[in-house]
């Protein structure tokens, strides 16, 4: 699920607000254990992380600017933490777990290349040319908002705590991990590890924990009900089911946008042809029927 | 171990210093590895506590404060990144989980009624006034230097992710948990918890652990290399090992200051009782040695 599922614009981004938003993805988390489930919980944190630039950047005469993969390895704890709260008071008995998730990317990845991800807040050009000076980012200008920074969002190719995650999950009812996307780092040539500013996008990464740990499905929580086709147009109509190959073809024709419904259906694709298992896309309040297949929309190998 | 050990008071602060002291730790945490142990590591938090809470006030016009509990969350997180990080690049077989762990303790803790902990910046009298009014904070002033929160530091009583620690304790190699002494959280009559501004000692929370896991040893890793009586007298003598028993004596005696050794030597007391088996307390350098009985002060159950 985003990040957004705790925090939403009109939000005024208080912990207090955000443990309320987490209480409605417990309730329906618990009702999922109740059935007998077990869950991992991967989630966004788009709007987490810009506050804690936000803080980052007012507080840069007095301590160091932090680094995004710091921030989100921050919003992993803070954001973790008020979703373990919220679903402790579901149930006493259920098994929680969150777990720091580190995440390889590949220091070749093109995104590297040329950086498009936006993140944090809108600078003012004299702070920005010191900013892309002195600390190396790259900025980008919206005209009339400001200079922003821009990263890359490369593929996740490994999932560094893997063993951790799987020895939560043979243990536990809910497993949080992969939270952002994870902290993204890259390995030089000497194998060594390295924290890296991008952002993983978190459906990459829930489609590879997904296959990594032999996920029986994968659902992909959004703020749509379901896949439309001609998404806008006279002619847009919902999509039930489709096959990888199917989802392949429409996401090459454009159907869906690279910043929103595009990454969301290539995680599902890449998860159903990786383990033979569906994916599904929908809305967190219909998760139950999703699962039955009475809801969302289905990605099926093939 | 303490916060400090990864951000002293003469360094920069930034995230590529204190990796560079998380490769110090993770150097010994690797040969303990090598040598067959499984080890947790509980870290304090605070000068890195103290940053969050620079960012926090910094940015307070733009987005909403911090609490204490969410920053100890922040530094689970980020402190635990840079420690695996290291870690892996000590050995890439090496196993290592970073677990969110929430600590319960009581409502009621007598640190709650009169809070002495100071925490965070220091802050102008004005300023000192709005946030005790509007945020409730309890602050002192500190002669000369302006006005500080001070918050409780209550006894932790039970490890809310017991489970989840213990599953990773059973596959890894090291398990980093309990961070900055826990995010403190109580339980309300109808046992629903919530997060409270508070900072639980790291060392009773290591003890606690410990305890529940059925550690065969606790260490705690402190900037001296014994413990030693009459400290700074001219009678001043290092003690190589002493009872649970004559522990208590010399810390009701006030051998040991309650801000610094006092609570290592409670935590290293609790351990011993309760499980039988030996604590020690020394420096971070001395880890084999104080495991093996030579360096370092052992106390032992009795």
């Amino acid at each position: 699920m985003g990040g957004n599922a705790l925090m939403q614009a009109t939000d005024d981004g208080s912990l207090a607000q955000q443990y309320r938003r987490a209480v409605e993805v417990a309730k329906v988390l618990h009702g999922l254990c109740r059935r007998g489930y077990r869950v991992m919980l991967v989630h966004g944190n788009g709007p987490q992380v810009g506050q804690e630039l936000i803080r980052s950047e007012e507080a840069s005469t007095k301590v160091p600017i932090s680094s995004l993969d710091a921030c989100v390895a921050s919003t992993q704890g803070t954001m973790g933490y008020q979703l373990e709260l919220a679903l402790y008071n579901q149930s006493h008995t259920l098994r929680v777990a969150t777990v720091l998730t580190l995440v390889e990317v590949a220091g070749d990845d093109v995104g590297f290349s040329r950086p498009t991800k936006p993140v944090g807040p809108f600078f003012a050009p004299l702070r920005a040319r010191e900013l892309m000076r002195r600390n190396k980012w790259q900025m980008v200008e919206d005209a009339g908002r400001g200079w922003r920074k821009v990263v890359a969002s490369p593929r996740p190719i490994d999932i560094v705590n893997i063993g951790a995650i799987d020895a939560a999950m043979s243990r536990m009812d809910v497993v949080i991990a992969g939270g952002g996307g994870g902290v993204p780092v890259v390995r030089d040539d000497s194998g060594r590890l390295a924290g890296v500013e991008a952002v993983i996008d978190k459906d990459l990464t829930s489609s590879l924990l997904g296959q990594l740990l032999g996920a029986q499905m994968m659902v992909v929580l959004t703020a749509v009900d379901h896949v439309s086709l001609d998404f806008g147009k006279p002619t847009e109509r919902r999509v039930d089911q489709m096959t990888a190959a199917e989802a392949q073809t429409h996401l090459a024709q454009g159907q869906f946008p690279p910043g929103s419904m595009g990454p969301k259906v290539q995680a599902a694709i890449d998860f159903a042809r990786a383990t033979g298992q569906p994916a599904a896309i929908g809305s967190v309040g219909h998760v139950a029927r999703i699962l039955a297949g009475r809801a969302g929309t289905r990605i099926v190998d093939g």
